[in-house]
């Protein structure tokens, strides 16, 4: 049980909060030099400064991507011992955060003020400008998984877990996800230029809620603060009932995604958000039941054949 | 006089909420299809998956665009008997709402819990993400038309008696944009590849307002939420004069229109907002003075030669 | 001292609220023609109705792009003795207000009424959709500068003197800053299309806070409500340092600039914004320090060779 679950304990480790992804794309390209000698198809892997942070993975002869962020919530450090939120954080006072400035490591703890703004306190100044993350607390229980940033290091363990046996397809990591977002726009100018792919399926983490349950497996989105095009999403429907995934219908009001990105970008793309639902998002302690991940894997390898 | 505005009837009787324009875009391609012959140019039209639901009709050697947007406001059903808003709907508890889902047509009645969330009251539970629009009452008096989705079904009528005698331009039918846009980026990065067209009108519709009365000529907007150039605008003020077609000019802080997401596009568009002001916005009983649906088509008319 | 601030003067004076630049526009292009004889290289100038009312500059081999905006904040007549905002000024009751419609010059006067909407005191009704500013009262003390507009004036100011000894870069000069954007998309498009820039600076005015202080020296932004790439950021303070320029960093919540349009633009640049704080930020009393305006230059030319 462990094992099965080892490099997603990795992954929610990593520091990478949204405007420094730099370990993420580290760590991700590491990891695909050394395993995807051993996937189906060694897939050809863009990046570099022309891609910022992000990192792109071509499979075959491509027909939809996989998009999936790199970036998590956090603070920043303002003046004094001002914290500024990276993305909406969702953390009571006495939180332990880590991060690291020109003096070294750091571990302070969360705190609020009256008027409810964030400060952090710790035994010396941290240097303007340094980012905060949660200290990260994996826990693998026989039902769940449950840590800090499984939003979105789930939806990065997905993509790699379907990269193990994928044909035809693309994967792209990208960036500023929690934070207003800004690379989805030229990763996918880049897919559409090259491959004339805009199939997306956003392989990120949503909210259980009076409609979505835990163990009840994965979540298609039908909408979100969003609207993706409703054929599309049909298609994505019937995939999952024709393949008989465990899966659930969402429908919310709020909420966004790489899917917003994708909608109002100059290509024309669909999309659609297919993902396992969690507990206490943007929390250090989000939950996700395993039987939700399993069919948010399974369901991926089906609809990259099938779409 | 129930022969003119036959045509306008039939576009309001379409269900067609942003997301789901699939039958509008049928309508107006089965419509072009037959009237076109007709016409004194016989358009290109562009259509199929590489521009979603949306449709592009070229004339000529087009200067300047028209853009209608197809979708209309309306609801989404969510869990149990919850609705989400499409857009903006401004209705009534007691308001008809119809759709289909799997079961079936739905007429259904609106209405409004204690903290002011929409529900839907009916006979059975509807699909989760079914969508559901105003039941159309199309009422046509001496003066006036009123109905819902004058906005902007009135808009794609204007196009389409503009086409009648276009010689030279472009007539764009988009998606999405009573929430959110996302399908005029794409349109107008292909009209300006194309064909270097970067004038554009919006075929809209407006508000009765402070400053703009009922019966007093079509509206011509030098603002609203957005600032269109002001050297694009007075050129339209000017051929208004001198062709003396009964005009309004509106200045407004609030409210947009495809013309955003055309002015924070990376092409270099110009934009006009050009339409007929309307009471009760989003609500299903708008209201038009039909002065201001004929000086609105007039007006196009010259500004498709003019400009 | 006079002299050194001359230029800063007449650009403070130009009318010219987003929408309207043609004024500064025209301003700077005679500007150009004649001083770029006297300036290190002469660049290649771009502009005309592909530009709408911008210009790009590009002097050798460029690496990286200044942009400045044009426009500035002030006020729309509606109706009546309506006014609406342009962007977010700031300003008293019996501010004076400047602009020009078909009757002639105007002078008149900024009031509220009792719900805070703006409106105007002036001997006549003035045309729909007038655009008002500030009138410009420049003061030149012997430490401050202190104006209308400074906001982002000094920062054309700023890209015009390090032009006088660039010798690889694109000074670009962008439109709507102010309100909502609209020019840089397709500004990044060409510059990275033509050159492969995807590097920029935002040469645009502060905010004095809590943690930056006038007469302390140019501000470097590691973030405002957007989050640039770290590592670039990272790159401009090592610069700083290595130059022994005088610095400040800043990091905010709240803020916005020409950098957040660049951050969503189709093409992956890298941005930063560096420039002086004022104080009375969209008032008609905005204040810089001159060690700050200075540092700011001289910063920017060692970024310029360095990047």
């Amino acid at each position: 049980m462990i094992q099965e679950f080892k490099l997603l304990k990795q992954l929610c480790e990593v520091h990478a909060p949204s405007g420094r992804e730099v370990a993420m794309k580290d760590f991700l390209l590491r990891y695909i030099a050394k395993e995807s000698k051993k996937w189906k198809v060694k897939p050809e892997v863009y990046h570099g400064e022309e891609f910022q942070d992000c990192i792109v993975l071509k499979f075959g002869k491509p027909r939809t991507a996989i998009f999936a962020h790199m970036d998590s919530i956090g603070f920043t450090v303002r003046y004094f011992n001002q914290l500024l939120p990276i993305g909406s954080p969702d953390a009571d006072a006495g939180t332990v955060l880590v991060g690291e400035d020109s003096l070294g490591a750091i571990e302070c703890v969360l705190e609020f003020d009256k008027d409810n703004h964030a400060f952090y306190s710790f035994g010396r100044q941290i240097d303007r400008g340094t980012e905060l993350t949660y200290k990260v607390n994996f826990r693998d229980s026989k039902m769940y998984i449950q840590s800090a940033y499984l939003d979105d290091r789930l939806g990065i363990y997905n993509a790699l877990k379907v990269a193990e046996t994928l044909k035809d397809g693309v994967i792209v990591f990208t960036c500023w996800e929690e934070h207003g977002g800004g690379s989805v726009p030229y990763l996918a100018k880049f897919i559409y230029e090259q491959w004339q792919v805009r199939q997306a399926l956003i392989s990120d983490i949503t909210w259980v809620s009076d409609g979505v349950e835990p163990g009840k497996g994965v979540a298609i989105s039908m909408r979100d603060r969003n609207i993706p095009r409703r054929s599309f999403v049909d298609r994505i429907i019937a995939i999952a009932r024709k393949r008989q995934v465990d899966f659930q219908l969402e429908v919310e009001g709020m909420g966004s995604s790489d899917g917003r990105e994708l909608q109002v970008s100059p290509y024309p793309f669909d999309w659609c958000f297919v993902g396992a639902p969690e507990s206490g998002p943007h929390t250090p302690d989000e939950r996700v039941h395993k039987h939700d991940i399993r069919t948010m894997i399974e369901l991926y390898q089906w609809l990259m054949k099938d779409l």
